[in-house]
């Protein structure tokens, strides 16, 4: 693997999955690859499970780990070409990733969207920018339109947890008092749709995420008929797409209750947290054995472990 | 050891601190002991002694260490129970204990009280939910009510330090231009009451602290009677807490000044810093021979040390 | 080397310049000197490459590294002597620099100038309290007048890339938006005139720095003459020295364009970054190979590395 910008850059899902599962069980085996390699994480947004995970799963692998939170901690990053920089901008991205290059063997960055401006979010201006001027391997740590990390995370969770080869997947639009980014649902359908799983995206009209990631996947306007026979409840609130970044409304009908899991073929509830209670879900649902967030974050240290350790034999 | 919460948690203290003694002549020797493992430092409001003071102490025992600030780095959390979270709070802490415990083997909180609502400061709702909720040690780095690493400290410099068997201590409010907390007063109370020790408590009028925490702990209202012959002058502020939170006045009376510490029994002067000049004590006590607070704060290291050793040794 | 607070610290620059190039070959061949060692990073500013390359350059030599931003993580820090207290500071640094002394081995600072207060800054009152507070050996970061690290790293450079044996090298004013230290610029300055070169300075007039720093140094008025022949243009905006920390005004005539690289003797352009483009330099020079920002930045880790191994050494 050379970066890991999206989940298209896994090579062989089946085997990493497999391998991620194997690191779980024996985390500091391969604790000499990582020797005399450093990792720097660079954050532009906040972060709990990521930052944690992250750095743990590199630790793991004997890595040196440099964190840094660009708000606060460093300079603001200019991102136009051929600006005349007289503004708040104090160094652009072609300087700030060639040098940062030359200290990190790997950077892994986290940049949200604007959800004001549709094309630069599509553009993936910071995450493609740091690509295009770094040196060295580029992990994406949620970006404007994917959260690739979390995607497989999931997929590692749904591998682990079916109790039938080809589970159904239902992946449930939530409603939410702000707007959210359209990322770990990307990234989520993009994984589903290589993994031999029934999956189906339910939300209301208005809320359908970009055509060019759902392609084939089925979308149906009535949650409960989604909800029918599911495996797996992957639950998430986002924001309009084609109203980009609106909300177009909060229809509390949408929150998943224990009355829409008994719909479900006793499925699995999972959501990427953080996880507003009583609002995306019933506190009912969230304390219930059908919950499988926890055991699904902590797959978050493996997922990114097994994608350091991809890198790291390629580097 | 299970959790270090307050000073109660220590099961043999005249261990504990030949322990910690003990490490500071040999910090690297235990280094084995922590391999592998990984402490988890979340903040709630700044530090400086105890941030520093507890990285070094986990990195003697070999441990990785993670820090993170929650203002800045990370989400709002949600305490209560049952609440719809529909406002400021993204995470409850439910899941964020419950998560950061996969990514920790221990999880060292600091969180400061309210200083308004006084219930909710003595359930110590931050600390007690990340008891609750996590799955792994938890550290107190400063809690609503109490403060129990800097107790430890001052436990180990007073026996250090001291020049007969049973020495005289003066606990002594001083004035601040702050409402302050309870919580380095009501430990170091704690852990002198387990100490063989002549402990009293002098303040003005209306500063009593919690009498559960006082219990049968002498309270002399004239500074100069309870000074005199201490062999130990422990200098703290903190608010009212019959009014809770309010700060009645600051009488300069109260400040510690060389004529103060000549009533003493050539008696030592001690502050958990940081600590305001001219306001809590004169330079000139500050800067003499008879303040301990520089080999104070060293032993803060030796505390966090023997405390994560303990915990470490039952994991 | 007992702290490295300016230039004069090196006691012999060429052997310390090819032993910081021999480290770039072999950046692990002293990892056991740093063994048990922690190097304590106090950032009262904003900080990238500093930030990055002195951590890495301490993970190099095995050092444990603890960072700390003042701003939003410690207490707000006193540096008046005699001061009483009441105001928005809460700790002396009298007491925090002796204290992070006893948890740190060395300890490195960064802290601009006010630009306001000329005495304050030449005194150098934050990096000069820390040395006479502190007990271990202090490390320059960037303080009021200084950058020291970065000098070096521009001798690393300049030695690295010269193709005669005394080269021309120009240090170039550059217009900028901001009012910005002389730190860089002194420092360049100093180290210039310790090293074999034809060594020449041009500014606008009004611009001229300390001239207890400058010296002997030629002032040029006129850019395109001091331009003449150089092999290095080394390119800095800064405030007005006499006119204490005003922009006096942003001649955008004095910016690099590839025009004035042609008056050069195939000149290589320097910058210690952040650079603003287009203000400070064109694209057109930033981008051309003539440009050396990016290895000029590599050389800050082994400039960082060649320094605390000579602290290393001496402890």
């Amino acid at each position: 693997m050379k970066h890991y910008l999206t989940t298209d850059d896994i090579e062989n899902l089946p085997k990493t999955i497999a391998d991620a599962i194997a690191l779980k069980q024996a985390p500091y085996k391969f604790e000499q690859l990582g020797k005399h390699k450093t990792l720097g994480m660079l954050f532009f947004n906040s972060s709990l499970r990521t930052r944690l995970s992250t750095q743990k799963a590199a630790m793991q692998l004997g890595m040196q780990v440099m964190v840094m939170n660009f708000s606060g901690e460093a300079w603001s990053l200019e991102f136009e070409d051929g600006s005349v920089m007289n503004g708040s901008t104090s160094e652009h991205i072609r300087e700030a990733a060639a040098v940062i290059s030359q200290y990190c063997d790997i950077i892994a960055v986290r940049a949200f969207p604007t959800l004001t401006d549709k094309q630069k979010d599509e553009n993936e201006y910071v995450l493609k920018s740091f690509q295009k001027y770094a040196s060295v391997p580029i992990i994406n740590m949620e970006s404007a339109t994917g959260h690739p990390l979390q995607a497989l995370t999931d997929a590692i969770t749904i591998t682990e947890q079916r109790t039938r080869e080809k589970p159904k997947v239902v992946l449930s639009w939530a409603p939410h008092p702000k707007a959210l980014p359209h990322a770990v649902a990307n990234s989520f359908t993009s994984i589903m749709q290589k993994m031999d799983a029934d999956f189906v995206i339910t939300h209301p009209e208005g809320y359908e995420l970009n055509p060019e990631v759902t392609g084939d996947t089925p979308i149906i306007y009535n949650q409960d008929e989604a909800l029918k026979d599911a495996d797996f409840v992957y639950v998430k609130s986002w924001s309009s797409y084609r109203d980009y970044g609106k909300v177009l409304h909060t229809d509390p009908n949408w929150r998943i209750t224990a009355d829409k899991m008994a719909l479900t073929n006793n499925g699995k509830f999972m959501h990427c947290l953080p996880v507003r209670r009583n609002i995306i879900v019933d506190d009912a649902v969230l304390d219930s054995p059908q919950s499988i967030v926890i055991p699904q974050a902590n797959n978050r240290t493996f997922a990114a472990q097994v994608v350091l350790k991809q890198i790291l034999e390629s580097i």
